[in-house]
């Protein structure tokens, strides 16, 4: 039975996502006696107040309960125009309404594949100025920037590259541990 | 009849928003020779690049079209979790797909309002980094950050704050100067 | 005796700092069981790689020893030209020359003064981004932006400002109990 | 006789800095009709108001003139921390101080060269930033990040890497042309 639930959150609604495929290797890579589950925001409607004060949508409402839920989170960020998306951005709008804002005090990390060189580094660094005002508890290290996607996964969404790979097995296992650190109060 | 013509957008959906206020009283404060048409993003879908494949969904397609006929573009926008609204960013991924990049060598200004003391700052600086991918040239001054809003504007929307206004009027005096300095060439 | 030591750094070097002087504030606000010391980062030289190979310059040195010997670190940082100062930045990177980088895994906290309204907002982000690099384990909130700095010191650098005042006790509490939490593994 | 000078800013201080020479690079890279000098920026002192007071040292006052006379600047930037280098930002802060601040509606371009395989990105958007409120006119593209750079010069200095140096090329290209649009008015 897994001791820490980690919950998975792609911000690419495209089938063949890097970033969903991202997600489901970390699945596999996950440490013993932890787990990780994908949520899938493709639901999440745009963010409007005026429907929010109508109670949330059924698809936030889930996602909401879910990362309460959960002891750490891991967002894949693809990265569109030198930021996060604004699919994910936007699920993240709707998830951290007040009150009972589910990602306080929560352990998080990002990773995030793209094509290009950087990695989604960019899109990262604005997640964690996100997360700030969140009061996100953001792992560190290691900062996974999977670039040139295209050529480390194969065409069923397989990651063949064996550095990413260490890198998602590492950063699950840092989040793991975070998680548990920060639930020892 | 006007010479040069600049797209609002505002990046939020709500009815009252005081974004979309501000955008109404820019539209109010423009130098002769000047016009201001907003454009309502609450058309535009959350953005899914297999459905881009089957061609831009209307409301995307005429956003794109009003970009490019434009001489500069405004941005007023909320903050939400210390950055730009998940709305406008995903509007902005949809505009921003190439080829035929419209906000390429745009003039583009930038303002908003919120509830904070900051007034959007922490929004607007994302905004630049997502530009310099864009190839958007910015004014980089009058800064308009309009924090309280709440005090600021009244019930029908209207800016009772006289110091906001101005800075309103000078930032749209400096966009209209600027569009008309990147013509030039 | 003090269980917690917490290490301040201002990023101003001016006498009359306002950002010196909310240190000096802090030290006095500090919980039971809790100590703020202050370095004085004056005497670190500008940091050139071939001067750090003929090994630490004195001041450089006992500010390692400083930030090593901490429970947690407090800078204050004024905020010029919408980034933290070249002084401070320039601080950090002596003091985090590998190997035994003295801020990885230690609870920091910032708090800013300046004279505009943002409070040095803008200042304390790029030193949160610094610190990811650093694995800093940043206090979240409360965020202290002191701004309009003038009106809220008197003359002989105390603080009349009760809310600045309220905001800094607690950001000390908080990374006081930060520090303790982060001890606990 | 050159009709457009462009001045160039290195970051490091060290005598066998990959960005000085970088910049030592671009200098024979640079289109007909420009011309590019270097300034030495180690002179320059730790930043400090009060000694501001008595007025400007002698290596800031000659930085201040020679950016003011130049139609444009280039900085060579390395990342330290996840940020531009101390060292920068404070001749950064000495060099703007109003009044008559002589980056004001400047053609600025950056470049940088590091280790890792980001080549300076994070630093070079803290720069973006800190343009911002200094009113420079940044060119967006190309960006020039220079990543193992260990491997891409050779112990002389030089610049064996092709693509590096192309892309040194068309950034001093397009600051040359977008320093002329500029003066056009």
């Amino acid at each position: 039975m897994a001791d820490i639930r980690i919950l998975g959150i792609s911000g690419s609604l495209r089938k063949g996502s890097y970033n969903s495929a991202a997600l489901k290797v970390a699945a596999g890579l996950m440490p013993a006696g932890a787990r990780l589950e994908i949520f899938d925001i493709s639901g999440i409607p745009l963010y409007n107040e005026d429907a929010k004060a109508q109670g949330y949508p059924e698809p936030v409402q889930r996602l909401r309960e879910k990362i309460a839920a959960a002891d750490g989170v891991v967002f894949a960020t693809p990265e569109y125009n030198f930021s996060t998306s604004g699919v994910l951005k936007n699920a993240i709008d709707w998830a951290s309404r007040p009150p009972e804002q589910p990602f306080d005090d929560k352990a998080v990390a990002i990773m995030g594949a793209s094509g290009g060189v950087l990695g989604t580094a960019r899109a990262q660094y604005h997640l964690r100025q996100i997360g700030v005002f969140l009061n996100m508890r953001f792992v560190n290290k290691p900062e996974v920037f999977i670039g040139g996607a295209a050529s480390k996964f194969d065409a069923a969404g397989n990651l063949t590259d064996e550095t990413a790979k260490g890198l998602i097995r590492n950063l699950m296992a840092e989040l793991v541990t975070w998680s548990k650190r920060l639930k020892k109060d």
